[in-house]
């Protein structure tokens, strides 16, 4: 197990299907439940990136852009922006697929931080993420930035 | 059906019981989970102003303070802080409570916007929400100040 | 953590949101969704008093006196009527609150009866409840008599 | 469809293997997870005998004989006690199996009614239960002293 | 615990209520609930064979001859065919039964294989399965063949 | 809306995080948990190619060639092989990736058949798959000889 990794290594791309147990009751999916889904998958490329058990620290704001209907098809997607010393952040995109036009539409962004957990309980540090593009560099700059700013709220 | 209410009128009390189907391997509560039981919180608040089905349009900004272990009670509150034309801002606090020394600790405060639904589908009117107390006024312009810089950001 | 305590000290709110999951065919909820929510809600109320895992005993007789839609609201309050040794009685009393009218009827009362367990898995003594007034002693009382008739039958 | 039927007609078996999800955090089955079994058991049968669909209207007092583990297997079997004009009195039992030993406990015994909806949603007549032997009038008997206690009761 | 035991010792049958919650948008159960049911009811069966906790190890080929709707009801047996050294081949037979008519028809047949898994999480031994008949001994030497040709396969 | 489509228009990936709610009383996940997640993601690769609601019609032997824990990540693909006329035979395949080694294992390969449903419930024909190379069309004609070989079954 590396101690440096890229985006690529931890990259992860999840796929729902929205069924009525997800809904409410006009049929759209519950906030909650697509909530607990980019959470998953958030968390899933950061224990990638850390190969420990990952657990969610905080949300940056979040934004519903599309209604999403039971019966939609959900692809999410989660890359890691930055890893700290103990702490990473995770970009999760949601897209919404229409069943029957197979139409996407931008859904949610939503940028999530977490902590790796050794067996103690004890948060640790966590792989060095090497940028490989320039892309990479404006992502990791920005997520130092969010970060800075949420540390100045407490 | 009145067209003005009170903060009172819509206040909501959620309590939970962490079990093992809600926590991942390490025995703590999943974050999804968690920010399921917020959005459906606040969900029952926003309704209870507006008396329509109301959807989750936005989550700001939300942190973990301290871990839910599986076997915790968890309280969550809902307070309605602003209702603007179609949407309201619904603050949810949510307190842990460890089971064996009833010890409680403040663990995750999100602000929620909600948007009513009527029964087209579409987004309608929701009442004023009248101010009681100063403290009153004080929610409803920060929540109006969020909901500026929120807008302004897309 | 005392061992004196007042109903007021473990007194339990929950507020549950029915949902599709929860309904059957004919969109009102299952009896057994209802009955989970009412063991939840006197499990905590139990643990509260006892600081303990507390598990089911027994449930005295309920009837279900309005039905529960999905889409409604549903708030059960549960507070502790007797402590014996080891047991506790705890009524649940379920309200359902229509959505659009905010309308609430009294739904089910729930007489129900929880052990303390101890780290070894035995039953365990539980606090005093003390009385503070007429009703908790009417009440404790009452409890004590539906302990007496159920030990009978057996 | 006939308007007159026996015991046998809509006697009910089911079988349940109790999973983590269906337990605390002692690993002992949730007294609302067999309360929810007990409630579709008993509910498939009254179904079976009004070939409606039967929603709770009460539940007699219910004891838990015997822990229930995660592992065990829950047998529950549900038998019509009486058919009413438009309810019926379902027996329900549950045995508890222990996964290595197959050595079987009794652990619940419930008295349950359920009423039979029309397309409407209205209560309808159910069909007439023949009883077949003495066993059979003993229990048509005690559901129907049963019922009188709860009527008068209300 | 006998080392020896027929297809009767394990029989296992299983009833499920067909609920919202496990259908799609049209109102037909899920392929993988019922996927999902036949596994557990398999797996007790095998359980019950060999006192030890079974996993899946294989599913021989599956088709669904009606549709299951919601509201309807579905009844599985499990039966042993065969036990091999640490496997067991199980038939599982599905059901389903119409709510309003009462009328069943054929759904699934399936043929799984389970393992018996000891303390240590290796594979062990299970009894011998006695063949009582003529019908018990032509199950036998069909799973058997089931078992050379999916050999064969890898 | 074409009426001609590639395997790579409906190609699907779906990751899933194995929780403490899907395994059994010795941390490994259900059977049949992951034959529901076989069914989603071969159900929504069918839905891709047909723009209709896919039902399930058979899924063919599946051998489960290794264990899958509690905290493992798994990972599925499906692909369509072949569309006949109202049916679609898709092959998934499920990866398992330990959570601490990102060490990846081939788990399972399925061979599923879904049928195209219309509005009215009737099934309806799908679109031509088109074949892109070798490997595509040597996967239509095994699908093919598997249809046969399941219709002369029968």
């Amino acid at each position: 197990m590396s101690d440096r990794k890229t985006a690529r290594d931890s990259f992860t791309e999840m796929t729902e299907l929205v069924l009525p147990q997800h809904g409410n009751v006009i049929g759209t999916a519950f906030g909650g439940t697509v909530l607990s889904w980019i959470d998953i998958c958030g968390a899933i490329a950061a224990q990638r990136h850390c190969n420990r058990v990952a657990v969610t620290a905080a949300i940056d704001e979040v934004s519903f852009l599309a209604p999403i209907r039971v019966g939609d098809v959900v692809v999410l997607t989660a890359r890691l922006n930055a890893a700290f010393r103990t702490s990473m952040e995770v970009h999760v995109e949601v897209k919404v697929e229409e069943a029957l036009t197979a139409h996407r539409r931008r859904c949610v962004d939503a940028f999530m931080t977490f902590v790796a957990i050794d067996e103690s309980g004890s948060t640790c540090p966590v792989p060095t993420l090497v940028a490989e593009s320039a892309d990479d560099e404006r992502r990791a700059a920005e997520a130092a930035e969010r970060r800075a700013a949420r540390l100045k709220k407490r």
